[in-house]
């Protein structure tokens, strides 16, 4: 079965990267979680980049701050979609240094970049990937759209209700 | 088989996202192409949105400037994977607000977003999402990433000889 | 007798959008408050929008955050004045996505925006619109005008005594 | 029968506004044209602003860039409603100057802003404003709204032609 | 002799300009402090700005937040140098919109704008305009930046002591 | 009598400041023309700055581009006001560097920083500076306002003639 | 023996700078740590950029905040190296200021910039220049960098057995 | 003898590159050009990184556009100095993508980066970086610093006489 790998420059990064975990696992989707810095540790990022599609990973979650290059290189090494998540780290400069790092990508070498801290999207981005080919899981994104509205029409009666005239 | 759709809000759009279309036609991907004005046709919008996965369609492309509300709207109607394509169009204030409107989508409703004027890199991301569950065309991917790198490689040696001192 | 629609993309966005409300109240101005989501209940925003000039209201203010959709949208669908107010949301960056996203409306399509999280100014402009053809609602214009007045001039007042030398 | 004012700071501003002007004349809206600079006729600004409600003028529309400073004040002044149109000038930068100078109003005294260079939407946002207690006009708009939407849909067909796989 | 008048658009703007106030008192110059709205109180601004110069005031502090045009529209009335203080207020873009609505004025009609918050510094700059015709002022603006470099100065031996290795 | 010096960090600046000498000699200011780099000619800033107003110079007007330093080490080095105009050189990020190293000049040293490209505000400026103890020169400056004045009338009465219906 | 000067514009920007004192002795190089204001003892900066090289100094890092001017002044007066560190300061815009004043300066006088209070960097960028020369610390810097990955290969284990499925 | 390397993403980058290489000539410093691609010769870019130190490079010069992750990625892998320039390439969002990518690199990875297209500063500093141990090199740099001025003080001179009054 097809899994998803969620990665990220630092352990600092958790905190936001969870939401995507936890939304893949509310889908059903296996993942595989570790810890990989462009900088830090760049022999180990270019083997994950290699090796990702062929060891079951079928789509690429990786989220890092500042200067943050590891989606691109990610990209760069993996044929996989990846997906990027600019995280707002403690030294960033508003957050601008993340996304424009990460969305700016050259011709040729596609990230696909969600929005600042946007770990949830990206992993129902990465449900939406693989349910392009599984009807089944296709399902499930379209309930969990459904579920959304459902939850807004409930705090819409609330407040029509409280400011009826 | 999978059709790429590729949306524009507008026939200005055309030039940059003609890209797309190109390198999807490399891939030997069908494609799909319209005008879809959020603004302008938002019935149509609704009816494509809602409708596209239901006609072979697995994956969207779309482009827009300014404001541009086409591809996060797509993702609202849609449980396909959506790419956005922020493209710089005239009155732009330097293309930030293409950026910025297709990037910061709300937790729920991702869109996968593209370097500002990266229609290319768009349907590249469209052909690596068909990709991960299509191994021919993975290996078409793999083909085309040595093929960026021999590239780089003619123009790298001939940089180094006209510089050999 | 004239209605303002006051709708916002999340329950969240009430803390600040209250402010049009009440001054809405302020002036008399009967209000209809709901919460439609452009990205979690589209069709429910198609709704509103292409009905809400054949229900009474004359004037939309909508507020939403991030990659703000609702305000545009609406004026999309509807030709009534729309109102934007930029919601600065947790996840912004800085309000600027907010801004641009309501601002930048392409030719054809426009959005009557005021400043990042200026929904009391949404609240007056509408009654401005209203006033246009109301003489009676004109005057409590130029009487609110005199009171903005007023309120300035005895701060006034105390800094001159503060400081005189 | 109502007015629209159009003014603006300098007579360099007018290719700019000529959009406005254009677009009321469409919808058979009298129009008031004038040149007021906030900075070098201030008290013209004050008496204009004064009066303009008294003159049978309903809505304003006020086009300056830089620190754009006349919409502001002819809101400061006058109880119509104030539409505000950032002109991208020679020295600006960027444009950011105009929109921030003319957006971020302080609560009381709103600016109802459009686009950068968005004179077009100046003007139909002021039709739209009178067509609030104008059956006739409001039909004009959306008869306005139909003939954009056609003028999509034929660029859409002939895109869709020239793609047809 | 001659007086400085520091104004400022609301008195939650006090906090910031108390500084301007504090320095001018240091340097003995006499001081005339009061609250003038630009967009609440523009017939007070006006008669402040055409009649300053002629009841013995020789230069004119201003201090505002957001769209802050109270500076340039008493450049616009007054021959007065004006100094402009962009104050960052709570609905502020991050500062942004106080400082470019201050600072870009248009040929003609000049702002001395200094940093955002830089009351202090408005206050200093005062002096010196006044200095550049009183010697025994001068004076006192030459003891003022001897005394700036003596009390770096102290730091700097202490921070080289702690850090002698 | 008193003197304007001005300078700037390079002879690529003439251009922009030429505007400044221009209209210094319209009000009959004797000037002091010189090319001062911060970056290549510290020591010839430090002289200048250390005893221009020993030599009949009241105020100093000093333009750079980029990184530019002139305006704030030449405050630091003089007791008399500096006028800061911020060039936007051919490397610039779009101005934003020139005017933040002016503008933002820590509490104990302005610099009254006009618009970019402003040069002809800082002449203006320098000469309500020299007004404000001269009262011929002030009779000058109220007469150039007066002027502006008159420029912008003869447009409107144009343009008023022009869109007459 | 080498050794790096660590100057700064105030004893506030301690607590940033201290980070580049101490990994410098972490690599056991000397280090001169002063207190050097560009705008309050431009004196004692021009002094100290002038005689640097000749009393041991190999490397100078400054620190400094908004109009950031001691890095570049120390490079237009040393041959020396010169790294800046732009420091986030209380009346900063963001750090924009500090960021842009340090980095864009003009062709022939480099700063060599580091990370917005990114000190730690700019003392082991002062190392590697250091060790550039030097084989043992050149053996420490591989040492430590191989270190850096360690830490990150236990958070990262730690993390996978966390996520284990 | 000590060398420096100059690498660039892509060819397109060899117009502004190209002075980094002339300003070493000048100081008679061999260099080694190359093309490395962080994102399409991603395995290059880490045998350099890894080798450069062993094969007689002291500094590397790296250049790139866009999401410009070259510079950081050579400071992951290589000990030595990384002197990064940000280029403005085509696509690139006015530059600030570059200029963010290069300059906010995470505590432990520096890299020295210099202004937007500042590549001759890159040189310039390598030779400085170089002539911390080189006095022959010194002198040169002090040299050239004497040059820069005699280059202004001509300009001066020509400048003065054309304004002297």
């Amino acid at each position: 079965m097809s899994k998803v790998a969620v990665v990220m420059g630092s352990t600092s990064d958790l905190p936001v990267m969870q939401e995507a975990i936890e939304v893949l696992q509310t889908f059903g989707i296996e993942t595989f979680v570790d810890i990989v810095s462009a900088h830090r540790t760049p022999d180990k990022l270019a083997e994950f980049g290699k090796t990702a599609h062929l060891s079951g990973i079928s789509v690429i979650i990786a989220g890092a701050g500042g200067a943050a290059h590891l989606p691109g290189m990610l990209a760069a090494y993996s044929p996989l979609p990846v997906i990027g998540v600019p995280v707002k780290s403690s030294n960033s400069i508003d957050g601008w240094d993340s996304v424009l790092s990460i969305l700016q990508m050259p011709a040729g070498v596609p990230v696909a970049t969600v929005a600042l801290n946007g770990a949830r999207n990206a992993g129902i981005l990465a449900a939406q990937i693989l349910a392009s080919h599984d009807p089944a899981l296709l399902k499930k994104i379209v309930a969990f759209k459904t579920g959304l509205q459902e939850k807004v029409s409930q705090g819409a009666r609330e407040t029509r209700e409280k400011y009826r005239s």
